[in-house]
């Protein structure tokens, strides 16, 4: 039993349910209580209300002052063996593909290169402040083995698997479908649902797969309704050529998926930039999600995500924000808060629907929720994590608004120049936007996991 | 006289103007000696044949071991009085202007304050490897003396002078054309020309003066034709419908300025994302720049520079890039580096022409061109600085690769792990795209002006 007084922010709704209120979204714990028990939250509060109840709880509780404590991050979508890569100079795909990314994903075939590697990805995620992450690893077991055991012992909430690809990839790099249903099959025994993994049934892409491996995929599915599907959708126009071109019934992109049985609940499409609003619905009615990766589609020149059309009160997606290490170049949530901000505010300038420019523009209460709560739900996690609520997993990250660029500290002190935090919710959420769009990962003071600190910027 | 010894790289062209070999336009110093007097770079080379010219400055000489260094940065566009409001929630652009960028503009009428934020400018500036700069101030003669004052202190070369502005703004914060040509005369007389500073003539932007004012500055310009011009041009869709409409009888933005004599040699418009294929040539045949400045763009949602475009060999325009604090929310000039990429490959992506595609793409030669030598040259200040040729002054930044986020320095590992610095110019392009891409302003660990440390990372 631990606990941590400080001043706390959380979501209880979307905040795109409450255009010109969004604050009817968020709770705002000035001076708060969060008691710990075995990982998981006990108690939540005002610190005068929880600490009446749990007097012990509160006399020994960590005192976290002058910061603002928000959920854990959730990074939808990243590629574990693309740590070291990230941001590497891409004139082309295919010249990026062969010099940086498929020499480097073949050295996560080796058990110590790949433990060496996955130990980097999460000392960057929790650098970030980042407890959650959907994540990419390779066609091989040993990797995807390697990637549950080292989240299992840093406690980061993960939801991964071995990735389907048999197709226009070196032949090292991919599988076949009978070796993809037993290498799932045995890894899913071993570690879905134990600890903090989920597992997902990962095809690369529809241009990566075979019928026959999509169908395997359907078939784990079908098999084990629970899972997960992590995949890539609409990223690249040539992309949604080819593949409409290798499935010429299919009127789209998501068809193919729908195909195959792999759209439902729990399902991520990464990027989706391209997606038609049919698309958008089906992926809504069927309670699917898409993950918007703002750094990586600006860094390869994909397009700019249509975030007023994907939360269309007409057919909103599940939305959660994606690093893409390394299509993104940069690990922090905060970065792509900053990269995600700047995509909206595009779409907004050029949308003719003055509702759809107005669902573009990412707020702070947007921007975090995205990155919190939202990202949790897309990932159908959020009864575990993405907030405060009693019985969730003690996941927060701890924010230190003056620390950032050269610039951020001297910014920050126009919002709030006193001791201590604000005790207003519109001061705060200047500052969280401050976090975002003028500081960095440096912002990030300690990052806690089911109730431990397991990060403290040095 | 001081000298320095250490791995070296500037550049003697434009790499746009050599497509396919752009080392051609690269000078790489594996072991260089740059040898400083009074300020000024006086013999430059390998470190053998300069030593043997100069031994007493060999045997005395700084070396900087494990760093790449470059010629000090130029940032072409950058607002001093929005030092401190960078980065903040803009929803549109009228509640932004009114909430924080009046207030705070209008607290620089005071010496006090206004000292205080011109000391953060210039402190921000250094930290981020930034040495000549060209920043607007406000229409008062208090900040602008103040700017000049504060810059000769540092030894920063800067390019400023009173805002020309009597039009949509506050009436404190405007000026008069008579008022203007007085307090510009007196500047003018004061600071050109002195140390390292050069008056530019300043209308904020065609919508912000009357044909009064514009007359002013055209005025000055034809009795001082050696002053630069400094000002705003083709932002935004709304700004160009704004300005067309004073101006009926313009045929497009840039005809404004043409009208008042304004666009020549040491004419710089900032942004320029919406201007013609005829503006370019025009402004190409003036002599004239504009300013590419990414970050702000994208944060306002402004648009996409199109950089392949004004590099077009038909008609290249001089080119800067720019912070454009605070409409852009870094300092930074190697995160405009990184926006700038980005904004490259969308516009390449959705290029129909692939030459137009091709110089889009902002390589690493290119990109570390523009923030120096490019800069500088659409200046016309690449006599005095941009980089290491004998008698220019001896501005410079000392990069490290590993600094950054987390994540730089495992990237940076991949690229090279080796001691010291690789003597290929290959790698070395690597480890810059990576420093701008990965790394940040913690990759800045020195910056030198006029032979003097002036900027160390803690």
């Amino acid at each position: 039993m631990g606990a941590v007084r400080g001043t706390f922010v959380d979501f209880v709704d979307d905040p795109w349910n409450h255009p010109g209120d969004e604050t009817a979204a968020v709770r705002f714990v000035h001076d708060g209580l969060l008691v710990v028990d075995d990982g998981v939250i006990a108690d939540f509060g005002p610190h005068d209300e929880v600490a009446a109840r749990r007097p012990d709880a509160a006399q020994n509780a960590t005192r976290i002052a002058d910061r603002i404590i928000l959920p854990g991050f959730v990074d939808g979508h990243a590629h574990v063996p693309q740590t070291r890569i990230l941001g590497a100079y891409g004139e082309q795909l295919l010249p990026w593909l062969e010099k940086w990314v498929f020499p480097e994903e073949r050295k996560y075939f080796e058990a110590e290169y790949a433990r060496a590697g996955i130990g980097r990805f999460f000392d960057n995620l929790l650098a970030s402040g980042t407890t959650t992450v959907q994540a990419f690893t390779t066609a091989k077991r040993v990797t995807t083995e390697l990637l549950f055991k080292e989240a299992a012992r840093r406690d980061v909430r993960i939801v991964t698997g071995i990735t389907a690809i048999d197709r226009n990839a070196p032949e090292w790099a991919m599988t076949t479908p009978e070796r993809f249903l037993a290498d799932s099959e045995e890894l899913i025994a071993r570690f879905h649902g134990e600890g903090r993994a989920s597992y997902a049934i990962t095809p690369r892409f529809a241009l990566g797969a075979s019928p026959e491996l999509l169908e395997a995929c359907g078939r784990l599915r079908a098999e084990h309704p629970d899972l997960h599907v992590h995949t890539h959708i609409s990223e690249h126009p040539d992309e949604i050529r080819g593949v409409l071109a290798m499935y010429p019934d299919c009127a789209d992109y998501l068809q193919v998926y729908e195909r195959f049985g792999l759209v439902g609940p729990r399902f991520t499409g990464g990027h989706g930039v391209w997606l038609s609003d049919s698309e958008f619905a089906r992926l809504s009615r069927a309670g699917a999600a898409v993950t918007f990766c703002p750094c990586s589609n600006l860094y390869l020149g994909s397009g700019l995500f249509p975030l007023g059309r994907a939360k269309d009160p007409a057919h909103p997606v599940r939305l959660s924000l994606g690093s893409d290490i390394g299509g993104g170049n940069r690990f922090s949530m905060l970065h792509v808060l900053d990269e995600a901000y700047k995509v909206g505010m595009l779409r907004s300038a050029a949308a003719t629907d003055p509702r759809e420019a107005e669902r573009g523009r990412l707020s702070w209460a947007r921007a975090f929720y995205s990155a919190t709560l939202g990202g949790a739900a897309s990932l159908y996690l959020d009864d575990r994590v993405g907030g405060f609520d009693v019985g969730k997993e003690a996941d927060f990250v701890v924010l230190d608004w003056r620390e950032g660029p050269p610039g951020a500290d001297w910014h920050a002190s126009l919002l709030w120049d006193e001791p201590g935090t604000p005790d207003d919710l519109e001061t705060v959420g200047e500052l969280l936007f401050a976090i975002m769009m003028v500081g960095d990962d440096r912002a990030v003071a300690e990052t806690w996991i089911a109730g431990e600190r397991r990060y403290r910027r040095a």
